[in-house]
């Protein structure tokens, strides 16, 4: 239906599956006794996106081993509103202690340019691929010649590997080479890099520049995945800002969407970038009862909502009308609605089954 | 026979193929007039070597381009006496240039280490694969993660690629792990690396450590080829001696048959690693009228010849007796006879067949 405020233009309403960010950055993921999960899982629903990959990094500190694992599992026990799984981060000595840690975990993830030192990198990381279980995802935000070595280690024991938060034009060409090739291997962009660059924030050296940007839009096919990732924090941090924890979410999905309304991208793009593909690669749990409904076409300025976003005062034009997250609306026109916390920690979902259902008879 | 000097121990004589150096480095390759490549040939026929492969990398510049691979052929041409080809350095931006010199030369070297941004160093190296002729050889000295980088490109391009110079344990570990799965990966050591390491020179980069040496020799079985490479060279230059251009030749073979006396390694070793391998891997022609003759198990103190050598002073149990070269003597005792210098430059050997040969009715 057209109603009154739609003198601008025609709209359309469009239903989508519940979202997946895969990379979900939280700041107080092992402090103890922090809330940021709680507070980006609301943030996360209201969004759009009904399940949430916890990146394993967090501002202060890692989820490297069962003690810091234990401390995440912890606070995610304080009510989440929307599924997460969490991850475990692989350091320079932890090789032989994550495979104790798999079972309870969705994935490991290969900060590559966070391990010490240089000279050893290829040979630490070769550890963590012969101790990681060959079915469970392994995730890299490896740049250049780090992200060649781990797509090398991935093609010689024939893994899968997902390179997370692209922004490169030399290394989205790598990837898309690689794909040409035969390799396995998948990728995500960070949504806050297809639509900010160094052009508009000059030396933020984790943006992608003008021409990284243009070769990422340029290589959409290769791009199986958008997330939010830690850029958002990151550059409200580099800005000086007061970074909100939820810093980034809320934009996601009505910037994407706006691209729809430009004909830059489909719905389709938007589907498989973020539900499809994401459930696939990760082997997600499907979410019944899970959906939304969003509108596009319909332009307005972002308003200032009292938490900083880069994106305040621009044209977007689509916005978030309805989300029914396990057969409940929890979010109504932009609204986030008074229910209680029902997410789940799914970690375990894509862990192997239990060996006594292989070993026990069946009947 | 046992003659009467073999008071120490019995000692054989043993018949030996012409052998390969598959990396000659040749200082003033690239220089006017140089009589380098004369001299660096003529000490290579006595020292049993009647096929070199001259590096493209010399002291004062590389052959890169057309123009600078004139320069080395016309030295060449001053009369060399053993065989030789040349080769072509891969440079940050020759990408478009190496095809025209493809079938002048006998490979192509990517001197990783040398390409000046780090950046895209993926991205130029990818523009050569493409470039190069699929046929022919490509070497590189990359180490750790550049080797990485390189080696992803060769398995993605589904190319041969030989390793130049392994010195580090990380990195023949990688080699040997990437052959096991398949990877159409060889590489030599330079012999020096087998004798010397930093223990003997400390805070000598180039050597490798005492550590990675000893992985060397567990890797025996991975490492297709010795060779002599730059490292002589380099080590004359580290401990400010005056470096002759041929320092590191006439070592070459009395080091690795004094392991063969010792047991450390096989005759066969020296055969395939000096001859076999590098005519297979470098598809080079047979030498038909070319052996050596040489002696083990006489231990003798090496003499100081004039031009300084790390081995002065040092045991070695074998000694050349005898060169022919083209079914000529040139060296008999060590001294290298009054001959002419009867060499041939063999870059275009391997090169394509010519375009008439295939298009023409052959009858
Ligand atoms: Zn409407
Ligand atoms: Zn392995
Ligand atoms: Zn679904
Ligand atoms: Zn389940
Ligand atoms: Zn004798
Ligand atoms: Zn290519
Ligand atoms: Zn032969
Ligand atoms: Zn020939």
């Amino acid at each position: 239906e057209i109603g009154i405020r739609d003198y601008q233009t025609s709209h359309r309403t469009i239903q989508l599956p519940g979202l997946v960010n895969i990379a979900a950055f939280v700041p107080g993921l092992v402090s103890r006794d922090s809330d940021d999960l709680q507070r980006i899982t609301k943030a996360s629903v209201a969004a759009g996106f009904s399940m949430i990959r916890v990146m394993p990094v967090g501002k202060d500190g890692s989820i490297s081993d069962v003690k810091s694992l234990k401390i995440a599992q912890q606070n995610g026990k304080r009510g989440a509103y929307c599924d997460f799984n969490l991850s475990i981060a692989a350091t320079s000595d932890n090789a032989s202690q994550i495979s104790h840690a798999a079972g309870e975990v969705g994935s490991m993830f290969i900060p590559f340019n966070h391990l010490s030192d240089n000279i050893s990198k290829v040979a630490a990381v070769e550890a963590h691929f012969d101790a990681w279980p060959t079915h469970k995802p392994i995730i890299t935000d490896a740049w250049t010649n780090d992200l060649a070595s781990i797509l090398l280690l991935a093609s010689l024991h024939n893994r899968r590997i997902h390179v997370t938060a692209v922004i490169l034009k030399d290394d989205i060409k790598l990837i898309a080479m690689a794909k040409e090739k035969g390799l396995k291997v998948t990728c995500d962009v960070s949504i806050y890099a297809l639509y900010l660059s160094q052009k508009d924030y000059p030396s933020c050296q984790f943006l992608p520049t003008a021409e990284d940007q243009a070769a990422l839009w340029e290589h959409m096919e290769t791009i199986d995945v958008f997330s939010i990732g830690s850029l958002p924090y990151q550059l409200a941090h580099f800005l000086n800002q007061p970074a909100d924890v939820t810093v980034g979410i809320a934009d996601a999905l009505p910037l994407l969407l706006t691209s729809v309304a430009e004909g830059k991208l489909t719905i389709d793009d938007i589907k498989a970038k973020l539900h499809d593909n994401p459930k696939e690669i990760f082997e997600l749990h499907d979410q019944v009862g899970t959906s939304l409904e969003v509108e596009i076409d319909r332009p307005y300025v972002k308003e200032d909502t009292g938490s900083w976003s880069p994106m305040t005062g621009k044209v977007l034009k689509a916005s978030i009308q309805r989300v029914t997250f396990q057969d409940q609306v929890v979010c109504l026109d932009g609204s986030i609605l008074p229910v209680p916390p029902r997410g789940n920690d799914m970690s375990t979902h894509v862990a192997m089954p239990p060996v006594a259902a292989i070993s026990s008879p069946a009947v």
